[in-house]
């Protein structure tokens, strides 16, 4: 476990701040103009962007999960956000040129900017994860920690770093927006299964 | 299925009028205010109730699915529609009470009115399906069709019968508030998963 | 309201039985070999498919639904059900492609047999819902019952029919496995949300 | 986001072995004698938990998701994980009490081993978060890392710290269990929405 947390923190340390205003400008963009925010990841991406959507909910966003019930139809000046650590689930990239089809705004959460998925998002958040491409290298693991065995399987560092990342960009939210705890909390869910 | 069929046909002719009626101003008044409609269901029945809000937000409703991701807190003046054949669903009953306590109006969708869900609501529609209390007896397929052998499993009727019964108020909704198809088409998911 | 179960109805006498024969020997045969049975539909196609695949779970079959947290990977001698009214559903047609790959069994339900869905598929079973091409024209309404006015939005008349259709399917396996009401209550989970 | 990945490393400092031996224990014994294990949460609690089911499922156990359209009736035997910071939430509870009366083995992640979910369970691991009780105090910040405001809203410091910690799980199950990461990706989802 304590591997993981000194991963974190490592790509925590390497990100790109540049590339994190542009998310954070973005997002307050869409909050101030009333715009909607489409959040999609698959498998344990999609449930990290779950997470983040519940928050922006909390916070006032016009904001929907794709393949939840009540997602409606996004256009112009929507804000796509889409995670995928590799860039390259194919459902994620088919629906993300769908967004790109009406105009919306895509941001990218994943590993690979050169992917698909990144060369379809007009804005790239970079968080590196353990290659896909050589996962038995782990190479960032090598990279970033100098250490030589497996931490965690498949997707898992990016996953956790995400959420970590997702969650901080809602800290950042809240002192932007002026909004305290307590205005999240009148918005969570008072009957909750 | 054509037994299936059968029954959902004799239960749509016993519908209470007066019963339908106030779900649909209720609905309708919600529409109009801009009040939130909650949509509750377990199993099932929380499938169909999905059916039903996915409609309703193409409807152009303000409607959430108790459960999913993005679902805020409700409160007075909102309108809550709980799904459940027994209306004895504990964990319904238990959102229920919640929703009682913050003063959103209760519509109960179930085929036993006197029920603890039945009991907490404001507005009733009792769809019947096959009794509960002694499920081999096939107690409605006898007493409405005539027939004496198990039509289908566990709470399949009134779930048919419910969709059917809820598609139909979707109908009349449009006609209410003069939506068309293509209205209905514009709300539609784009992306969909 | 009405007008749907008579839509219901004629179309459940319409259903060729041969096809529904191979979907019924197929998943027998998936039951009794112990394979694996993975459910998928977008959008209120996806929550009929849920219906289904929770009726299977409760008959004992190794059953799945596209999308949930527990999905394993499927291989040979599994079977896919893909429901799509319109079989044109882009991650539908896309999430059978993959499952084609690696040699499943497609079952398609759906209203255009010659779609991109159906020319995937192992085996259709075509249940007619309104025309997606002509959707004004509500042309099965005026083939099928002799009216001329539109019935139910969007897939509407595809997705009530398809899960009455699913559930005389359920009603058809429970007397081939020798199932009774009281085996699938044993399996109908006991903690429910 | 540094102070969060700060925070998650001070706890899981203090976690205590003796706990986390406990519930390896009783899951590796699950895997071994082929018996279920439920995963249930509310809210952003019950992402964490898909996250961990998914990763279980790769491993190999028979495992569900309360709420989740497949997951069937569980007994004497089984186990439940149920993940809630403070350990009141209430249909969570009403779920663990419904689970003990079938003699499941309850295993609770949990801020709070006093609450009612801690009382329930036969095996607590504590997780600290920020309390509950006094949430603009922000007590384990102050008290684990010396801060004196606010780090994350609500209960994010004990999700993040929840998902680090059953990933952490996850790699020590793999190693009891002899698996690699290959076995993993053998059972990942290869149809993924």
């Amino acid at each position: 476990m304590k591997e993981i947390v000194l991963f974190v923190d490592k790509v925590i340390d390497r990100l790109n701040p540049e590339q994190v205003k542009q998310m954070l400008d973005t997002l307050e963009k869409a909050y101030r103009s009333g715009h909607k925010v489409l959040v999609m990841g698959a498998g344990r991406s999609g449930l990290v962007g779950r997470a983040f959507a519940m928050r922006l909910m909390h916070l006032g966003f016009n904001v929907y999960v794709l393949g939840e019930t009540i997602t409606p139809s996004i256009g112009k000046d929507d804000v796509v956000v889409a995670i995928s650590g590799s860039g390259r689930t194919k459902l994620i990239v088919t629906a993300t040129e769908a967004a790109k089809k009406v105009n919306a705004t895509i941001i990218a959460v994943t590993s690979y900017p050169d992917s698909p998925l990144g060369q379809l998002a007009d804005i790239v958040v970079e968080i590196p994860g353990r290659t896909k491409m050589a996962p038995d290298i782990d190479y960032f693991a090598r990279q970033i920690l100098g250490i030589h065995e497996p931490l965690a399987p498949l997707g898992t560092l990016f996953e956790d770093t995400a959420l970590v990342f997702l969650d901080g960009v809602v800290v950042e939210l809240m002192h932007r927006l002026g909004k305290s705890e307590a205005d999240l909390r009148a918005k969570h869910a008072n009957i909750e299964l």
